[in-house]
Parts: structure tokens; C-alpha cells; sequence
């Protein structure tokens, strides 16, 4: 069957079950489009800027597993970048395609716009090398096998990859011989892996899993509750993969972040003498500038690509067929742990004193309902957020290892029209709002209606508390936030607005948004300016230490 | 003397004439930003993203002949490239200054947070590469080098460079030799170039000069309009590139755009038969899509790093050294050219229907005044904007050969803030303007007041006019575009809102902004959405052609 390449290319990205594809226009991606728009399958999601498509087709792809967007060549590709390493960095599947000017132009060596002026065209792509696992010139006579060969890559190693669409590929008509289709690699005999491990478990006395990020990438969460179940083996979480086990379930310990992580949990991690790290990383961010205090010789890396047990090392391994290993071992342990408990809050004393970042998060943990959606903001809304204990069903949606302030704003875009039935809630602060405030616009043309909490409270606090507490260069123009869902083109009936100054207001405004779940919520909370969450104060001392 | 690296660093921009530096804080340039502020000479920028840091210190450097800005690692700098870019293709001078994580960081591989957590640290280094004409890993051993290596190379190849200084780097004390100063490049020798040119010249029938951007870049306007008035040759300029030729000389002709050009210039052009290309590049959008009738080989090309008459090509000799050389030559034309001449616009007539982009031009000719700053968004309004006659003095900033939508309002924000004194036009529309729109809360915090047009005519009319006239791709979302200012902190005072629908209005405008000069203006322009400018029409058929 004949098809155009562009079509060919969106029924292979449709086959993996991507709906919305998101980007910018741009005349080397017009007739492309086409291949968009006129689907019954897809819908084009147009961003008001390229960094803020990126952000929104990583919250799209923590949802749905990969996203899609388009670009054009230079000017828009060049825009997304940092949204594309962020999703490198913190393993997200996102298909990222520049519209590119047509071979012909490119075989003349043409001075034409968005290209660098001197007859080069291969700048960017070579960029993009270095921020996505695989990179492809799409042809013609290649496309069968690269359009393939990417997406399984973006698919199999949870990253990004990009692809350069000349625009007259797009459009020109190719034999299909079959359609794409996704098949899972086959299974890695990982049986002396799993030996080792277990092996090594059997001289635990304090045996610990931390539990991260790569199990959320790669949707390993039933898997790893299991092999808890089966081991009995408890589990801690890292603030980065917040979400990866079931805080539900008995075996949950809590959130290890070093040393500012509470008691008991901290003795216990500490004093493990075998940690299966599965799916985690150990970064500054989460560790408190890496704090902790087991040795790192008693750790059993379990990662993708990076399997490491004592002086065995092996690269090849993935960690789905590790995962599937593990649940095969024989092993249960019997050791005591300290159990995970939700703090209590009945003691929030409701008062008309100003609001603290304490009552905020306080109030925040009875607010949340099972099936929540939770993003928050790399400020005080992350720093906050990741204590708040979670549901099995809540997904919790964070960037700590990559940190680009404003970009919850537009991932929130992704993840509600990922799932326009779930409630999302945004965390954010007014600084990080500032960056990429455009998205909004995009949510309120697409008619979602997350509930949105802006913490107004002057300025960039989380760099106030690592460096220049008072100084010039951390303070932000004040904005009256309230207007934002207007200017943007809100209409009044569509949106509840709130402001909260005090715990009695915020208490009024939560109890009001349960009441009117179909409208948009848009909230400003004014906090102190030098008001932080506990742990914030922590990890900034550590970060400020590390740039000594 | 003993100075903090950082200390140095900024001793040396200072030296150079920069006063204001742009960019956005976080924790890998905190300290180094102290030594910024602490400065009497020097004011910081915090600008709402990297990417409006980028695009403020390029209209900054087009105002004052260099800018700085400095974001961090990772996350800041990955989202300042398409500005940056966009500073190389067209020659504007940047520092890009990143702080990054401390060398001992880096040597040890931590996965720290802005790392791709891989323990690498070089990756976005190597991206500048494609966009920058140096860069450099500062130390304390190497500053006294690679600062003025950057900043000479910066500065001699009018293009931005890129520098990575690692955070314990600034704070490290080093002995200063010699405080930083900007020497001029030996003169090289260029007289068998002259030679050659005077050669050819001395053959012409139709001698041509089209003159370019670079003339703006080096700031060569005083040399081109002298060698001019000594050699009597006629002069076209480009869209890329206007403000190189004083439009007020006896010898200017016009612009020059292609196949679209209007007559007389049109066919004394084509039937040129030598063409100094004085600084210019002939690219897609400034040519119509390269439809110019002349004879390539006719063509002496006198650009920066690219000298060619005939089969001879130098490409280590200087634009500056070329131009200064010109100015030696013996040669006097007698050729009869026709006179540019302003169109009257006596004859409009100010009536109650919906304004036109026609009628908006023209009552814009005669609204500029002779010291006004115009920026030119590349969209209607730029191929708009490029056929209004100027005054010797005005400056035109636009960006066609980058083409960046969404760049002028950031630009805006630095080239007022260069010199706060002259007027600055901004003429930008809604699709571009939802881009960047918080660079103008940047603009109100700094006091700045320009004269804002934003067109409102409902999406990317300029995507329009190339494919998908009707496309819901081509659709933006409607804002309340004249909210803006007040959203984002601006007192009733000290703005005066308007807007305009008829001609009537627009003329009731523009005398009132000439009335009330020491206010920002903010002006929403409705026009039809398929109205556009005559050449944008033409040019964008051109563009459509060129993808196919």
C-alpha cells in the first residue's frame, strides 16, 4: 500500500498508542502537519513555544508511556532542547521531529532561514546527539527501517530520540510493506544475575531495597510489589521516582533522603549491610548532597544497562528482565523494619495568622484523593510535595535530577489531556510560573481544568536558601496572578479563583474545590518570603556546600 | 592585584562597554552573580527565561556593539541556544557565560542535579559549539588567556562565544597582570583585493553596490556611505540587513528583494553587471527565494572572512580592513540609477472601516522620528516594516535570516534598556508575542517604555500565507492582549492602553503617543486575519515553492 512517509510515520506513532502530538508550526513542517490534523486518531496540541511543547510531551509520555512532538528546523528544534535533555536525563520516552528544508535545498547548500547562513545543515542534529539515545535522517528509502529502529529505541531505553524530516520526505509516497509495530525484545537470561543477588542476600542481616526512578519509566510498579510481597524485604524511595512503590503496602519504610530523612527509617537505611537499588539513582538532590551512610559496597545496583553486584559488572542487562529475574528468586527475609506512618494532622490549629509552608503541606496530605495526579514544582513545591504520603493509584510527577524551573506548568498541559478524567494537581511557585506562564493559555484552548495552587511568595526561594538570601538577583517582578486564566482568554464561568492568605482560607478553599470538581481552580497562596519546607532548608545547605 | 576569577571576568566585560547583564540565577552561578551586583558599572537583568535573556542581550549588543548574559549549567544554558544561534547567524556579539558545577564535581563524576546523571559534564559544551565562535573552560591557571582570547574573538568575529566557569572557578583568587583591553586586529593588507575590485569596477556599465547586516555588525555605516559619496556607485540594500546604507544618500536606491522588487530598482539590479556585496548575504527571505536575475559571476563578494572577485577567494581577510581599503580606491562612476523616492501618503484616507496592513504601514512612515529604534517581528510585521523609508539615525532591528518568532519583544527589552533615552517601535503580532510575552514584565520592572504594537489578527498569519490558510494548526488561542501590561505589574500611570480597529483610530493613536511621550504605549491592532503585507504574500508563495 502507498502512503506518504508522513503518514507512515504517524500510523507508527499512533500504534504506539500516542493521541495528541504536540509542537509548534513552522513552514518546513506545514504539509506535515497535514498528516496530523486530517487523523481521526490524533489531535494536534499547538504549544504557544517550543520549550513549552517539550515540557508538555514529557507529562504526556509519564502518563502514556511516550509522546510525539514536531518542531521546525533550527529556531523551534533549538527551543526544545532543554525540555528534551530533561527527559534524557530523567528517562522519558519522547519522539521529538524537526521539520526540516527539503534535500534538494540542503544538497545546494542554500543560505535560507533558520539555518546558520553558511550552507551547513547538520548543526543541530549533531546537538541532539547528546540529549536523545538515537538520531535518525529520515529518507524515503530509509524510512521503514529508521522510523523503526528509533521508536523501538525510544521505547526500550525510556529517551528520548530524534528525528530530522526533510519536508519533501514527508510528503513523498513509499510501499508499505507492513506496519510498524512494537515488539518487546526478547528476554535476557539474567539466571546468574539473579544467583548473585541472591547469594548475596542470604548474609543480610538488614537487607533494604531503595526503591527509584526507572520503575516509574518503565511502568515496573506491579512487578516490584510483588518481589517485595514474595521477600518481604523492605523498601525505601527516593524522592526522585517518588511513586515508584506502593507507600500502601507494609513493607513501605518511607522516603530516604539521607541525612535530613526521619527516624527510624534513617537508622535502618544506613545500617543496611545489603541494598538492592532498584531503578534508582543516587543523586545529590535526593541523598541531601549525597549523605548517606551505608557503604557503597554493599549496594547491588539494579539499573537499566547498569547491573552491578560487588566486582560484577554488566551493561547489556535491562531492567524489565532483571525485574521478571528477581520474582523467581528464592529468598524471605524476617527482619524487623520500621513501618511507614502517615503523620497525623488533626492537630492544624485553623488560624487567621499568615499561612506557613508547614500548614500548606499539612493541609495539602488530606486534601489529596486516590486516583490524584500530583505535580510539583522543583522549589518549595517539590521539596514540600515528596513527603506527602500517596495512594497506590496517585502518580507523582517531579523533575529533581534534571530541576528546570516552569517546567510543571506545561508537563500538567501533557498529563491532564493525557487523562482528562484524573484530577491534576499543580504545585508550583511564582518564580518558576514566570518562566513558562504561556502554557495555561494552551490548557484553557484545550479546556482542561486542573486545579492549580501558585505560591506567591516573591521570588526564587529555594535559591535564597542556598545562596544570596536578600540579594537583587533572586528577587522576580510582582504579577497579579489572579488575572492569568483571564488574560488568557478563561471565561468567568469556567474558573474558580481563590486567594489564600491564611490556614482558615486555605482550608475554605480546598473544602470548595471538592465541592466544584468541573471548572478550573486557580489558586494564589502568598507565603513568606523566606518561608521553606523543613527539608528545603536541608538541601540547600548541601548544595551550597557543594559549590565551595 | 589580587581579584576573584569572577572578578576579573566582569572587569573585562566592563572594559568593553557592557553596563547591563542579562540572564537568570540558580545555584551554580549564585556567588558569582555577587560579583555582579556589587559592581557600580554594572546593573543585572533577571530576565523571566533563558531564552528572553538570550534574545535581550542580542538587541542589547545591536545597540551597544557586545552584551553579556549568564545562565546555569544545564537547564539555563540549553534553553539560551536558539537565541544564541540566532546571534551567530546574524552576527551579534553574546558572552554566554555559564556557571556550572565546581571542578572537584566534575573530576569525581557526581550525578549531580542540571547533569544528565550520567557523570558527565562537557555534553552542552559541545553543543555551543555549533553556535558559537569560541568557546572556553575557565580556570584559574588559564583566565588571564581565554577571557580575552573569548572576548577579542567575540569581538573581532561579531558572534556570540561561550564560556563555562565552573562556580569555585569565580571564587578563586588569581594574581591580575594586567587588567583586559580590546586591541584592534593588525591591518592586513588588502591592496591586490582593491586592486581587483577597481579592475572589474572599471569595466561596469551598471556598477552596483547591495549592501547588508554585516555593515550594521562591524558598524561600518560611516565607511560604506563615504565610499559611496567618493565612487558615485548606486546603492540597494536588503531586508537582511537594513539600516547598512543611509536611505537619506543621493546614491540609494532602494531595497532590493528579488523578483518582488519594485520598479526602476528591479531592472537596474538585474541588469547589473558588477555587484559589490558589500556585507550581505543573499538568502532565501531576503531574495524572495533566491530570485534575483543577475549574473552570480558578476558578483564581488565583500564579506567578513569571505572575499571572492572572479575565481579569487580569500577567506582570512577582514570586512573592516576590506572596507577601510575601499576607501583608497580611484574610481568615480557616472552611471544614471534611479533615485529612491518615499511614496506619498497624502493620499490616504482615514476612514471608519477595518484597517488594513496597508493602510497601517503607511500611516506608520509617517509616525517615525528620526533617532526611533524600530523592531520589525519576523512576520507581517516585519515584511511589512522592511519598505518603510528611514532616517539616517533610526535603527531597524528584525531577524530574517534566523527568523525566530516570538524574538523582538526580548530584543525590545534590550535595546531600550542599552539606551533608555531614544524611542523604541516594537512591532510585533499576537502569534509571536505569545512566545515570550513575560519579557514584558521585564520591561515594566525596569521601567522601559517603548511603544508596543501588537497585531491581533487571530494566529500565524505569516504560516498562513505558506500552507494552511485555514489550518487549525495556524489557529492561536485569543488573548486579552491589552490586560497584559497590568497582569504583569504595571501601574495605570505609567501606560496608556489603545485600541485600534479603523484608521481613524490608528491616527487618533499615533498623535496621542507622539503627545504623551514619557509613558509606556501599549497598542492592540486589529486587522483581518488573511490580510498581509503585498511582499509577504510573494515571498511566502516563494517559500512554499521551495519546500516542495
Amino acid at each position: 500500500m502507498q502512503k506518504r512517509v508522513g503518514q507512515y510515520l504517524m500510523d507508527a506513532i499512533s500504534a504506539v498508542g500516542v493521541d495528541k502530538v504536540f509542537g509548534v508550526p513552522g513552514d518546513f513542517n506545514l504539509t506535515f502537519l497535514d498528516d496530523i490534523i486530517h487523523r481521526d486518531d490524533m489531535d494536534w496540541v499547538g504549544n504557544t513555544n517550543e520549550l513549552n511543547a517539550s515540557y508538555a510531551a514529557d507529562g504526556y509520555a509519564r502518563m502514556k508511556g511516550i509522546s510525539a512532538m514536531v518542531t521546525t528546523f533550527g529556531v523551534g528544534e533549538l527551543s526544545a532542547v532543554n525540555g528534551i535533555a530533561g527527559a534524557y536525563a530523567e528517562r522519558v520516552p519522547v519522539i521529538a521531529i524537526t521539520g526540516a528544508p527539503t534535500r534538494e535545498v540542503e544538497k545546494a547548500g542554500k543560505y535560507v532561514h533558520h539555518s546558520l547562513g553558511e550552507g551547513t545543515f547538520d548543526d543541530y542534529r549533531k546537538m541532539y546527539k547528546h540529549i536523545t539515545t538515537a538520531q535518525g535522517y529520515i529518507t524515503p528509502e530509509n524510512a521503514q527501517v529508521e522510523i523503526p529502529r528509533l521508536i523501538d529505541a525510544a521505547l526500550n531505553e525510556k529517551r528520548p530520540v530524534h528525528m530530522h524530516l526533510p519536508i519533501d520526505v514527508a510528503a513523498q509516497k513509499i510501499e508499505v510493506e507492513k506496519p510498524y509495530c512494537y515488539v518487546t525484545p526478547e528476554k535476557q537470561d539474567v539466571s546468574s544475575y539473579i544467583k548473585r543477588i541472591e547469594d548475596k542476600l542470604k548474609t543480610a542481616k538488614k537487607p533494604l531495597i531503595i526503591a527509584g526512578h526507572e520503575i516509574n519509566s518503565f511502568d515496573l510498579h506491579e512487578a516490584l510489589e510483588q518481589f517485595v510481597n514474595q521477600t518481604h524485604i523492605p523498601v525505601a524511595q527516593l524522592s526522585l521516582g517518588k511513586g515508584a512503590f506502593n507507600e500502601q503496602n507494609d513493607y513501605y519504610m518511607g522516603i530516604y533522603d539521607g541525612e535530613i530523612s526521619d527516624e527510624p527509617i534513617k537508622s535502618y537505611v544506613n545500617g543496611s549491610d545489603v541494598i538492592l537499588n532498584i531503578g534508582a539513582k543516587l543523586t545529590d538532590s535526593a541523598t541531601a548532597g549525597f549523605s548517606y551512610q551505608f557503604n557503597l559496597d554493599d549496594v547491588i545496583m539494579i539499573n537499566h544497562h547498569n547491573f552491578k553486584v560487588d566486582a560484577l559488572h554488566a551493561e547489556e542487562v535491562r531492567l524489565t528482565d532483571l525485574l521478571e529475574g528477581l520474582l523467581e528468586m528464592d529468598y524471605v527475609s524476617d527482619v524487623n523494619y520500621p513501618h511507614y506512618h502517615v503523620s497525623e494532622h488533626k492537630e492544624i490549629e485553623l488560624i487567621d495568622h499568615p499561612l506557613t509552608q508547614s500548614t500548606y503541606f499539612k493541609l495539602m496530605q488530606s486534601f489529596i484523593k486516590p486516583k490524584d495526579i500530583i505535580l510539583a514544582e522543583q522549589g518549595t513545591s517539590f521539596f514540600g510535595a515528596y513527603d506527602l504520603a500517596l495512594y497506590k493509584e496517585n502518580k507523582f510527577i517531579g523533575q529533581p535530577l534534571w530541576g528546570s524551573i516552569g517546567y510543571t506548568m506545561p508537563a500538567t498541559l501533557g498529563t491532564q489531556i493525557a487523562d482528562k478524567q484524573r484530577r491534576n494537581l499543580l504545585l508550583i511557585g511564582d518564580g518558576s510560573l514566570q518562566l513558562t506562564v504561556q502554557a495555561l493559555s494552551t490548557m484553557i484552548r484545550e479546556g482542561l481544568k486542573p486545579v492549580i495552587f501558585v505560591v506567591n511568595n516573591d521570588g526564587y526561594t529555594v535559591e535564597r536558601k542556598i545562596h544570596g538570601e536578600t540579594a537583587s538577583y533572586n528577587d522576580i517582578n510582582m504579577w497579579d496572578y489572579k488575572m492569568l486564566p483571564f488574560v488568557f482568554g478563561m471565561k468567568e464561568d469556567d474558573v474558580k479563583i481563590h486567594n489564600v492568605t491564611t490556614s482558615i482560607e486555605l482550608e475554605k478553599t480546598l473544602k470548595d474545590i471538592d465541592d466544584t470538581p468541573n471548572i478550573m481552580h486557580f489558586v494564589e497562596v502568598h507565603m513568606d518570603v523566606h518561608d521553606a519546607p523543613a527539608k528545603l532548608n536541608e538541601i540547600a545547605k548541601a548544595f551550597a556546600n557543594q559549590n565551595n
